[in-house]
């Protein structure tokens, strides 16, 4: 796909993850500028075009469940290549091997656990905060120069971005509301793309900017093809925190809320940081 | 290897997770009878052979910090191969993909991420539970048929594996002190295996047994090296509980505590479950 090719009128996350069929399982797709971050793009969007290329494949079992993306190298603008592979395929679930290259060399890979939902029992343990609705948050957007967020409408409820007087904090948590912007209904790759839509906790810690990087990534899905449905383009609740902090990594666990108040997603991740 | 060839003087776990390197990334290993569950073997056992793998193979850099596993497939009980390619090795980070296969077939896919830590700012967020020392706890083992429970001493301090009294439970926290049985110097295999050594959280929320596997774990490694050895054979505090159930699949997620109180790993899986 080149740049000429993007739709004028598709939303720019649904150009950011447009890729085009060569092969059965291989596709090609290209950085899109506006979801780029520090180095490289925005890791949810990466992990977003892999769940597009997953949900493409004609071999398709079921709904997406279980994602892990491992983020080896920066992906440079340009194009790249993602292949998959439906290694072992059951009566009800299917895995996934993912490998994202340029030129020949591997800069993302990642394991994709697709199945079919079925009606069992049903509870979360895990409830949602109680916070004020989104429209009665502000919207705070991050600083310019990260072009990504500017994908996203972001209404701070606790822990936004420090800036130059915040100082170190003792706890990492941010919670938000949030959705694209331009407002998008939902769907598993915009999910996905959500997932890592946090800054990184040791910015919030530290109280001042300080390299890091996810390395690894791994969201589970657990709302319903229905459920997303009827979330719509209404903002998602997303809330993260770090576990520890040290040696150069620390952990990350996050919670996506539909506006309904059911768990959309969970997702886990190990962050690299310098200092 | 075969049977006969397994030492009579090593520890079981050592026993199970022996591999036989036949070329560069190729490793031969075979399932051991004092680690299997229901289906297959105990899902942490075939975890702790992938990471045998990666700190065997020559071209390792760093400790392991991240690993994920999925399970496509029961392990039968017999010979399998693990293959690994370390796809991207940067200045400080390495990317493995993994795949155990038994006669050419997929059983489990795994990704790897290793690193070398170094000395950086550091912080727990999260605090090891206000327990019992290990000592002042009772054993209390799993029922006799789950063989690779033999070879860990459990000491519940809440949520053990329901019986036929218990009953439906409104939360699904089990926390208790372990290790390996006879007791064995922890090391990052084992380490992985302990991530994985809670029996289902559908069983203790219904009360009963209820068929689920694991279909993916991800396990994140926070401890140095330093504080692995300083662990010896101690009992290992963790704690895991659920956050969702729903649509057939409920996620899970872990801590495991050093004795001296450092967390030692945090650890996160999709389970499928029936019914």
């Amino acid at each position: 796909m080149t740049e000429a090719a993007r739709s004028a009128e598709a939303h720019p996350f649904d150009d950011a993850v447009a890729l085009k069929p060569v092969a059965e399982g291989v596709y090609n797709g290209r950085t899109h500028p506006a979801y780029a971050n520090m180095v490289g793009p925005f890791g949810g969007i990466t992990a977003a075009a892999i769940v597009r290329a997953v949900l493409d494949d004609a071999r398709l079992l079921g709904d997406v469940i279980s994602l892990t993306v491992n983020y080896a190298a920066p992906v440079a603008d340009g194009a790249f290549e993602i292949s998959l592979t439906p290694v072992r395929t059951n009566r009800s679930t299917q895995h996934w091997t993912v490998a994202l290259t340029q030129d020949g060399v591997v800069t993302t890979t990642a394991t994709v656990v697709t199945g079919i939902r079925r009606d069992t029992w049903s509870d979360a343990e895990i409830t949602m905060p109680d916070v004020p609705p989104a429209d009665a948050v502000p919207v705070r957007p991050m600083p310019d120069f990260v072009a990504w967020a500017r994908n996203y409408e972001m209404r701070y409820l606790e822990g936004e971005l420090p800036d130059a007087d915040t100082g170190a904090q003792p706890d990492s948590t941010t919670t938000l509301w949030v959705r694209d912007q331009p407002s998008r209904p939902l769907d598993v790759p915009a999910l996905a793309a959500l997932c890592d839509v946090f800054y990184p906790r040791i910015l919030r810690r530290k109280g001042t900017f300080v390299p890091a990087g996810t390395v690894s990534l791994s969201s589970y899905f657990h709302a319903t093809a229905e459920v997303v449905r009827a979330q719509g383009d209404r903002p998602v609740l997303a809330t993260a925190r770090a576990g520890v902090f040290g040696a150069g990594y620390f952990d990350q666990s996050a919670r996506l809320w539909s506006a309904d108040g059911e768990l959309l997603a969970t997702s886990h991740q190990l962050v690299y940081f310098k200092g």
